[in-house]
């Protein structure tokens, strides 16, 4: 089969102009230039994250557009994380050798429908050939009303724990695309690990409203994420199976696994993980239909609660299982 | 040889925290959390700039602090062809495998020496395991007093065309380079390719003075940039050979190359072009002893000159020359 593939740096940016406006209302100044200029409220904050072939996705169960999709979409996690909006983003581009335009027209359409639905501008970046696929996204966003952003660090002794959105979800999908196994009963399993749903409003929402009081984004598991927003102090956790999605229930019973266990350790969740003073916690949970409360700050360092035992201090790490930590 | 390879995620952030303050006056929040937060002026300018092994740079002659300096020098001289100055940077890290702790030393104090030289802050990043080294690093900074930028669309027929720096040195530096031949001679050539000097308080004074009509800063060879710069206008060029650096005629002489088409052709100058009105290029020749006059701006699209015939729309392409490019 011949493929035609993109063929210059100039088709390139004639494929992102079509997929992405180059005017946008935060920039003074859009693509095409050595910068962009944009218009900034006081405080941004900002992000980084890189989304490499055969470390963060593959090519052979992502489809191009969903790469597009996943690469922007953990990003903006990050700024949700914050209660924040999303204003801009830039992006580096690797491609290597062999990959035609329609690949490309569908990674851009997958990054552009999220632009899109988040009123996104693409201010630039640059574009390298490379021997694998990978993206470098760095993204900015403003604060809820008021300026203030979310930090991981407001967590107090006594405060509930909060979740929102569903946990080792993203695990089991990429149990399952990593075997090869057949995924039709495991439907949202598979969504979550190749689009995985972005909470911006909620996060805007959990800001703006006062409410909480510490917010992180779950990308490497409740297991090694819960230790780093609660820092010095500790936590007593209740969480039952009732709390687990159906799909990630009927994987676990069908493998003879610990449900627990795998939504702890989980990776990829990009569910929002924060704390909340005791006493506004039902308040929490009116507003965001999504939340639950999954257990209690303590000053007391480590963390109890059923299933903790086993998962104390592993999780998902992309890094740590690289062959260039060995000796 | 037993190497002693830099072994986590958080071995990796003590390594940048050694090197890199965490607090600086534009931060309100630093590394660590999802996001950093930045104190912003009502302005920024954005850029991203990959720079990736066996594209940009090689491991073979770039020692890893070079690496780590370029990488980041390549992105400041795209703030400093605005006429700003840089407020702060995030780094995307591809880690390959095989390289230690000492490597990784030397390249963060490489990059660490023009943030200390620039008073810039690493505001945070990603790292990530990779298949071979690779940086991507997005840059802001603040325009020279009066908030405006210098932009590459402000050049007018009759105005004169300047450059500040040296051209076709890096491109000597890195024939020699990869060719492996004796460079004792051109250490200027070669300090152009692995320590390229970045013009920052040349920028400032030449957007703060109100005389620079456009700007940008020359990363792909004159042939290639200087047609960007002019857009549907022309230029009638006057380089003559003694505006050029002795180690390129040298190196020319020796092969029996023409010197102007080198220094035309060019690539990775990080010299600055721009357009003045005619009348103010000697003040402005003035202000920047580095700066002179190389041609003016015309109506008649098309560029004249010695040399401009043979090097027409050719150029220092990383793109153009990738496999990928080919069916």
């Amino acid at each position: 089969v011949s493929v035609r593939a993109v063929g210059s740096e100039q088709e390139f940016l004639e494929l992102i102009d079509a997929h992405f406006p180059s005017a946008h209302r935060t920039l003074a100044l859009g693509r095409g230039d050595d910068c962009a200029v944009i218009r900034c409220p006081e405080r941004i904050c900002v992000s980084t994250d890189l989304f490499l072939e055969d470390v963060h996705f593959r090519r052979s169960y992502f489809r191009p557009e969903d790469i597009g999709y996943k690469a922007l979409a953990v990003n903006v996690s990050d700024i949700a994380s914050m209660g924040a909006r999303p204003l801009g983003f830039s992006l580096g581009l690797m491609v290597p050798p062999g990959l035609d335009r329609a690949f490309f027209s569908a990674f851009f359409a997958g990054m552009a429908q999220l632009c899109a639905e988040l009123d996104l501008p693409l201010t630039g970046g640059d574009l390298s050939s490379a021997t694998r696929l990978g993206v470098c996204i760095t993204i900015w966003g403003e604060a809820a009303n008021g300026g203030m952003f979310l930090t991981r660090s407001g967590a107090r002794p006594g405060d509930a724990i909060f979740l929102v959105g569903p946990i080792g979800l993203a695990r089991v999908g990429l149990t399952l695309m990593e075997e090869g196994s057949p995924a039709d009963e495991f439907p949202d399993s598979v969504a979550a690990l190749l689009k995985p749903r972005v909470r911006v409003d909620e996060g805007l929402l959990l800001n703006s409203s006062g409410l909480a009081s510490s917010m992180m984004d779950l990308s490497d598991g409740l297991a090694m994420d819960l230790p780093r927003l609660l820092g010095p102090l500790g936590a007593e956790i209740e969480l039952n199976e009732d709390r687990l999605h159906p799909e990630l229930l009927r994987f676990c019973r069908r493998r003879g696994s610990d449900p627990l266990a795998t939504a702890l350790l989980g990776g990829e969740d990009y569910a929002l993980l924060g704390t909340v003073e005791n006493e506004d916690a039902a308040r929490l949970c009116e507003l965001i239909p999504d939340a639950f409360v999954l257990g209690r700050v303590r000053k007391e360092p480590g963390i109890d609660g059923r299933g903790w035992a086993g998962v104390r201090s592993r999780g998902y790490d992309h890094f740590a299982g690289a062959p260039w930590t060995a000796d």
